[in-house]
């Protein structure tokens, strides 16, 4: 029977199953009271409507599905302008849906959907070089911010809006706009509504790390082909086991129980995520903000020094065996890692022998020949778990049936339940991050924004 | 007076900049004797000709420079299959060095050089892409591995060869291939010896992660139209500079001595490369596997335990500022961040004012108006060095003049010999990776490889 579901093993962590300084059954059994206490908090906010972004997965996807429908043929490009959880779902989804070189393929190849741009930076170099690549006439551009005063990616907006309305002329622009932001406030709502721009709603309660599921995530998918109604499927699948599961056998409590204990009772502070799947590459990238913004506080929930936070860190397989798998082997045993396999890929490649190719390399080759290239990273996943765990070094494995819409929602919703039960057990605010305030501050500071003159006075040590 | 070359700023990390946990004058006196013994050891190395890789800046250009010269025009893919050391410093320099959305351009915008697709990897899906994209009579394939036993790599060679014979016929096939091997030994140097293919060679004394200015980076980046003799200056001024500056002085002592000051001392073991430039972004990635696999070691020199090694980590301004910065500012006090500034980039993009374009959004965003996108860049970097320095947490600053090829060369040249002089720090062999040999071993078991019988039973429990 083909398993279509995730699942995740995490007996390479356990003293039981060998692993030295493992977790041991007491370890579980003490944190249990706890972790079932965190679920039930986080499903009772989730229930009582406190936490937007865990109620996602059961929204009607039908406007962003309409405003594709309604869009499609017409645009060439699709220019994502936003940061941090603005960018990093949307690339996530990309990498991991949409074929391979996506934006090299021609239009047919495309189906005729848009390539994909995501501005997540403020690089003159990169966005003058993006605006070259514009035929702004086929392009449509999503500026997220849920307030509108996002630094970079309201330069940005500004910077393409100039561009657009030279090029289309200063009454098509809108056609070329959509923007996702706040229902109600900010500098992006009320600007948008002032020049007739189409919108779309980032609600309360769906912060930017949390939104992928929104049409902060959705509507850039849809646009793309992507199926979001099986990403919605396969987020409220998972729902249905996180909320109908206890304690250890909730794959979301395991997965944060797990982590909670190594870091903070056997003191390995790094958790690395290392799918064996190219296309799973930049989940890595956004469970990193997910995991390191939520967790990384300086004070707990009543206001006491705490300095917390795992380092999340991103890695691939099987790229990486031949980059960091030397320091997470013979290094410091402060590291635990999550491999995430697939259990069946699209293609099948297979490895010819070399000899039917002109010359007979002897043995060192001869073992490739006749397997397919997934034999070979599968048996890599396989070979580095073991190793690792030779070696003392524990590790997760979190298998996914294959990299489709259904199996990716699941997977985005099990993390962001994993943080929210973490946040937790941290004892920490998972949706705050008032730690970026000052450098905010620091830089409208030194752009000359008024009211912060004095900081800039103190920043720059004239005054 | 411009700045012409690189130059490090050290100073968030020092107690008498004001640092909290900051590295003291003490432990700088303390450690000067051993960075001049460290420095000495290194350079009487390189002097002696046992550091390959040291000496490469002095090298002559020419033999790439013929080739690519000779392959000129006739190539619109060029194929590199390697991994770890064989393919991050040909992603770097393609990344910091040539027009961005290089495989979406255009042949005229190319200036007819080849697109470029570095097949690290051996997930099934991708490959199979990439044999699609390819024209593979308009395909040149760079194989590169010292021994031709890595097995990733060579099991994308022995697919693509099969597919290349398929297209372009058996006699024709070596006119497509090159190899990067070892000058003597080994499978891929029998094997291209065998069958005609053209090579060139990986010489002995450069160990993947040190080969960047060998055939393995400068090939692929000469036909790329990379200009490698400014590469190769700008390693050699920083060779002239390093051999000519003794200890806190020198760039590379200095970066080595403040992170392992930070990590053995201070107890910051993660070592942040945050570069704010987009070309440089792919820098940290090989500076992540030259740190790590270079330093991250069980056992010292004299073979007693040590379990040692800095975790490097990479970031990217701004972008990062939105996903780790919170992390960086209020977890625990474990990193010490690298910024990596560039002090000119080659376009100027101006912000336009949001009044002109439709809508006056009021005071939130007016600051940005008139402002160019460095400003920006360059305001949010000072402002995240300061902001960090104020909660307690220490920076280091590398300044690049610009992002060249010049510029490139010295950085990559600086990291090296900061990592040769960071190993004697450590008192650990920078040079091998003894930790991925159980790994492969394992791989070999569960594929079946002859003489790997007993541990394949091992591995899977049956036996």
């Amino acid at each position: 029977m083909r398993v279509d579901r995730l699942s995740l093993d995490i007996s390479r962590c356990l003293e039981s199953s060998g692993a030295e300084r493992g977790v041991t059954t007491k370890m579980m059994a003490d944190l249990k009271p706890r972790l079932d206490k965190a679920l039930s908090a986080v499903l009772a906010a989730s229930g009582a409507g406190m936490l937007g972004w865990a109620n996602l997965p059961r929204e009607d996807p039908g406007p962003y599905l309409d405003f594709a429908a309604a869009e499609s043929g017409k645009h060439d490009c699709l220019v994502v302008i936003g940061i941090g959880g603005s960018a990093l779902g949307t690339t996530a989804l990309a990498t991991a849906l949409l074929p391979f070189y996506w934006n090299e393929l021609d239009p047919t190849q495309r189906r005729q959907r848009p390539r994909l741009y995501v501005l997540d930076n403020v690089d003159p170099d990169e966005t003058s070089a993006l605006l070259e690549r514009l035929d702004l006439k086929r392009t449509l551009v999503n500026v997220i911010s849920k307030s509108g005063t996002t630094a970079e990616s309201m330069a940005g907006y500004l910077i393409v809006r100039e561009r657009l309305q030279a090029t289309v002329g200063a009454a098509a622009v809108k056609d070329h706009l959509v923007f996702t932001t706040d229902p109600v406030d900010g500098v992006l709502r009320a600007h948008g509504a002032a020049t007739g721009v189409r919108m779309l709603d980032l609600p309360s309660g769906v912060g930017g790390r949390f939104s992928v599921l929104s049409a902060v995530g959705l509507l850039p998918a849809a646009l793309l082909g992507v199926d979001v109604a099986a990403l919605l499927a396969g987020a409220r699948d998972m729902a249905d086991t996180i909320s109908g599961t206890k304690s250890w056998e909730n794959p979301a409590c395991s997965f944060a129980g797990i982590q909670y204990l190594e870091d903070t009772v056997l003191g390995r502070r790094v958790s690395v995520m290392m799918p064996y799947s190219a296309r799973l590459r930049d989940v890595s990238d956004w469970f990193r903000q997910l995991w390191a913004e939520s967790l990384g506080k300086a004070v707990d929930r009543r206001g006491r020094p705490a300095h917390v936070g795992p380092l999340p860190v991103k890695a691939l397989g099987v790229t990486d065996q031949h980059s960091q798998l030397q320091l997470y082997a013979e290094g410091p045993d402060d590291k635990v890692i999550t491999f995430l396999g697939v259990g069946e890929f699209a293609e099948t490649v297979r490895i010819p022998a070399l000899g039917s190719l002109g010359s007979d390399p002897g043995d060192p080759l001869r073992y490739l020949a006749g397997h397919t290239l997934a034999d070979l990273l599968w048996a890599e996943q396989r070979a580095t778990a073991w190793a690792l765990a030779q070696l003392g070094r524990p590790s997760l494995t979190l298998r996914l049936p294959r990299v489709d819409a259904f199996s990716v929602g699941a997977l985005l919703y099990l993390f962001q339940m994993a943080t929210a039960i973490a946040g937790e057990l941290y004892d920490v605010n998972a949706f705050d991050q008032p730690g970026v305030e000052l450098s905010k501050k620091a830089t409208y500071a030194l752009m000359g924004r008024p009211g912060y003159e004095a900081l800039a006075e103190e920043i720059t040590g004239r005054g």
